[in-house]
């Protein structure tokens, strides 16, 4: 593949604005090529020296002899540079250079027209503001990241796509500290032109690469991150993610500081789990995790995971056991065992219990063995034949060679009970990627009309899409002066047509017995078209909603009715369309909905209609062009038998 | 003081069961006083030895010349070991043997045996199950933990009291690592004699100790460790605890590991908030906080806390601020800065920062720089005058050498963004410790009596219970056939009186409108006594609870009614008995109970009344003998002008 070949094994290179000043940023990479043994050309180029670092340097790039694949450019004048590299022939340009999208408005600019400019040239770009890439395998530091001041970083079988140049030097910094290497590692910088998605092609189809791991700020381009992510799983190649946006502070902090627009983190979630993406919390387990993924498939267990502990240590265990428990994870058993003198016997109760169909995970807790005696504490972990079920090592002193010895044999060992337990429950909600299969939008014309035609409608009926989604309605009918004469059995209500906020307006008008009282609401409400419903009771209100998220797309969300969803944050997302049995999946997780599954001995409610009812509104993101921002159900009321929608709302994009 | 010098600084040790063979265990004591350099007499006991390691041994305690202040005792008979310590007058033995109430039923028998014996002959008891004390300033290696196989573990001021004697090691460990050292550590095993609360007293008196850590799997003697608590905060020195347990599944953990009772998580929590100790979840903030904390009182913010953050790194510092905002935690200002060539600058930015009134508490990130320049890394921040405002450091690389400059300074660092958004976060949680006012039984009597007397009554009415203590109930009758007669003004509700759960077995009827529906009501129930009660609506149900927690005493919960409380866990715990300050702040953390606050312009509700009602009922901790163990208001109508009880449920302690 050329563009790999290029961006990761390039014949020659050339560093444009290479310095001769060996302690600033701009000398690094020439300095890093050399001191990590690539084999390749380098070419510095610098306007005003002949010799860079010791090395034949050329005033300008036209200047310098033979063919060169990839230009690292580090001067001001990105453009130029640019022009530069495709009259010289160079196939992809790393641009460490900043002042473009992380610029604001007009630096957003500058990069749109860079983008053309080399799409013209045909030129590829990495960032701009980017750090550069690294290939341990292949020997090639083309970064301007200090953490290549270390010696011999390790190669190992992940490789990393980061929007966070320094966190590259992190992960690689921490990483070999304890013997954990890297395939490629590669800083996406703006991801002007290649971005996450393209890279994670890149590796699907990269020999030394066995498990991806993100470092993510935003998502820039959800379908095509998708469908990599797609292509991933079916080469048996693992993702795992971590994303900062947590909290509303970080979701501003990574917009003002990346520009990218600001998603819900919980759509994200809903993403990542659809892209059959691990998604994790803490910084660290990025680093530890990898190990625990490399070569295997979810484990797609439909009730509580279960884990078997052997531990020579009570309390390292315990913090294990004990956050594994916050995750719903069970404990199948628990073996205190000494090492001293019994490696062969606790060597055969892990391979007893690897093998276990008791169990779903193992976890080795080792004490203070581990510092002291690395080869002791860790021999019989080594030597166990490794079975089915994954095994997670916790080591809970001070221990870095033993953690390089499970690193060396690929065993996933942890420096924190935190991230121990996290990761196994990670591993435990990964699931293969969803997916989508043909939902069409319902065919028949309901008596209001399709539902292309209901949205392209000048004064659209929002309660009439909701029906010709599929999703039961109140019995209703719009009524007008002077008599609102309608067929609809009473008590009914009596809604405005004409305003969003009814209620806050006086717009809406309850359990009206009668025509004289339906008059005199009418009346006061201003009179002229008004839209009249029967009265609806049942067992619980819910909440189906629909939005076209700014970073993930389609999202269908259900949640507890009333004032629940928005108080507790009681939702359950999923990336739309979703069908009924993802739909039943995500009614199960919304804990206020528990009152319509039998809890207590409540009645319960019909939630198959619920189920088809979120699955129904789930297929906006079905209809052409997708025209829809936001559609909510609220509430769709929830009978014993069957559901029905009192209110809906739809907004449609600007 | 007699007895911490005999634990920490005894002119002689006795090692009782020291093992000839260097290799095990009971030879560790002696390997370790004399490689960390003790300089007091060691003197080993061996049943079949004259030397022991090169030292002159006894083959009777009795034997051994010389007064012997404190003992280790390693052999399986501890009774006549502790019979021969006793004879030679030593003040306290520290017992490594198990089989005590480790052990099970029997264990904890011989276990009360051997404390009772103890009493009697005057010795002090550390363990049994205990590996010993540590006191690194004096140079004390009393220990059977392998961890003291390091050389020169630092001095600090930080001392530890663990109930896991492998925990022990691993923050010694961990923290040698990285250069933060202890003062004293301490195992305190089954705490059969001298236990946490008694430790924590003696670190009060310890000029060493500036700053407590506490590794907790339960809390054995919550009374003896919330006053030494206060006793710590009064001399200044912070306390910081992580405690197992959190998930249920640690809970059982910890109660077949230990033999404790197994008290509820969030109990522990308002336990620990109320005694002023800082509760964190991350073990390694345990290592990582008590710098943060030395020095410092309670920030006490009544708004959310704001930090200030200069940083070298963007992915970094974001990850913190991220993690920070799932706290509350608001930025005051991001200072993006390089660290080279500008000391100078980056050092006046921070203490500006650390100086200024606009942020609670400051954070620098440092990158790449940290691991391979450290002195330049690290020289600005240690070098910036300290203000006000407390400063975490978050290290992106591996850059041990950073975090041992920076320990040395005495300033915080953090290997992990959560670890130092979760440290700051805790910081600002931490309180002084409650002081508990008088806060008497109401002393009138209700026309059914007072509170002592209702609770000794032979068949006792709660719902007067709860009147006597002070909150209002529906008005009611106690009626009987054949006409139940009552003055309470219809509509009404009839409840059953002699059954608990009465609405499964059909024992309230509501909404009774006038006499002849009450008297079908009562014949359908069966007659005899029933409870009339007006009917009462308002604008929300509370849960207002009380409860004597096994493991931490009295608390007092109060929550969102109906299914909320239990759907959610939605509900805020204290110490019992609150104020109406205390309980106002408690009413203000109940999510559910936003629908009585204001929320969405809904009418507000009596909060303050429902404070009342919460105080009163907390003051059931005051009732003398504490003879309730739980009681329950349930609902408790919120109105707009008031509160009213609908339905009570007190159980008393067996």
């Amino acid at each position: 593949m050329r563009l790999a070949q290029a961006l990761f094994a390039p014949r020659a290179v050339a560093l444009i604005g290479a310095s001769g000043d060996a302690r600033k940023n701009t000398a690094r990479p020439q300095r890093y090529l050399r001191k990590h043994g690539y084999s390749g050309r380098i070419v510095p180029i610098n306007a005003t020296r002949d010799e860079v670092l010791g090395e034949r340097a050329y005033r300008r790039l036209a200047d310098a002899p033979g063919e060169i694949d990839h230009a690292f450019i580090m001067v001001e004048d990105v453009e130029s540079a640019l022009e530069d590299c495709a009259r010289k022939g160079v196939a992809v340009v790393s641009i460490y250079s900043n002042g473009f999208a992380d610029a604001g408005p007009a630096g957003a600019e500058r990069e749109q027209r860079l983008v053309a400019r080399s799409r013209t040239l045909g030129v590829r770009l990495l960032g701009p503001n980017s750090m550069g890439v690294v290939d341990l395998p292949g020997r090639l530091a083309l970064t301007v990241n200090g953490v290549l001041e270390m010696e011999a970083p390790p190669a190992g079988t992940t490789s990393l796509v980061s929007q966070s140049g320094t966190m590259l030097g992190t992960l690689l910094s921490r990483g070999a500290a304890r013997g954990l290497g890297y395939a490629k590692l590669i800083s996406v910088g703006n991801e002007a032109d290649l971005g996450v998605g393209e890279f994670l092609e890149l590796l699907v189809g990269d020999e030394a690469t066995k498990v991806i791991a993100l470092f993510l700020e935003t998502v820039r381009d959800a379908e095509r991150l998708s469908a990599a992510a797609r292509k991933a799983h079916a080469a048996g190649k693992p993702i795992v993610a971590y994303k900062l946006g947590r909290s509303a502070l970080g979701v501003e902090l990574a917009r003002s500081h990346t520009g990218a627009l600001a998603g819900a983190d919980a759509a994200l979630d809903a993403y990542f789990r659809a892209c059959g993406i691990v998604r994790i919390d803490l910084l660290e387990t990025l680093i530890e995790m990898p190990p625990l993924l490399a070569g295997k498939k979810p484990a797609g267990l439909e009730r509580p995971p279960r884990i078997s502990v052997v531990t020579t240590t009570g309390g390292g265990a315990a913090a294990v056991v004990d956050r594994a428990g916050l995750h719903g994870i069970e404990l199948a058993d628990m073996h205190d065992l000494t090492m001293a003198g019994n490696a062969a016997g606790y060597r055969a109760t892990l391979e007893g219990l690897l093998a276990s169909p008791e169990c779903d995970a193992v976890v080795a807790a080792v004490g203070s063995s581990a510092q002291f005696h690395p080869d002791f504490a860790v021999e019989p972990i080594v030597q166990a034949r490794r079975g089915a079920r994954p095994l997670a090592v916790f080591l809970t002193p001070h221990a870095e060679r033993s953690l390089a010895l499970l690193a060396e044999r690929g065993i996933a060992a942890f420096r924190t009970p935190e991230a121990c337990a996290d990761a196994l429950a990670a591993y435990f909600a990964w699931r293969a990627p969803r997916e989508f299969g043909d939902a069409p939008l319902p065919n028949e014309r309901t008596r209001s009309g399709s539902v292309p035609e209901l949205i392209r409608a000048p004064s659209p009926n929002w309660f009439a899409l909701v029906e010709a989604l599929g999703i039961p309605v109140a019995e209703h009918a719009v009524v007008h002066a002077p008599d609102y004469a309608h067929r609809v059995p009473y008590p009914v209500a009596l809604k405005r047509l004409d305003v969003e906020h009814k209620t806050e307006v006086g717009g809406v008008a309850l359990n009206i017995a009668n025509e004289s009282e339906l008059a005199a609401q009418a009346y006061r409400m201003g009179g002229g078209r008004l839209l009249v419903q029967k009265m609806e009771a049942g067992l619980a209100e819910a909440i189906v909603g629909y939005r076209d998220d700014p970073v993930v797309g389609p999202i269908v969300l259900v949640g507890a009715g009333g004032t629940l969803a928005e108080l507790y944050g009681d939702v359950a997302i999923e990336v739309a369309p979703v069908d009924e049995t993802i739909a039943a999946a995500m009614i199960e997780r919304v804990k206020g909905l528990a009152i319509v599954r039998g809890y207590r001995n409540m009645p319960r409610g019909d939630v198959a209609a619920l189920a088809r009812a979120v699955a129904a509104l789930s297929r906006v993101a079905l209809i052409a062009g997708r025209p829809v921002r936001e559609a909510e159900v609220n509430p769709l009321i929830v009978k014993r038998d069957g559901v029905v929608a009192v209110d809906a709302l739809v907004a449609l994009k600007e």
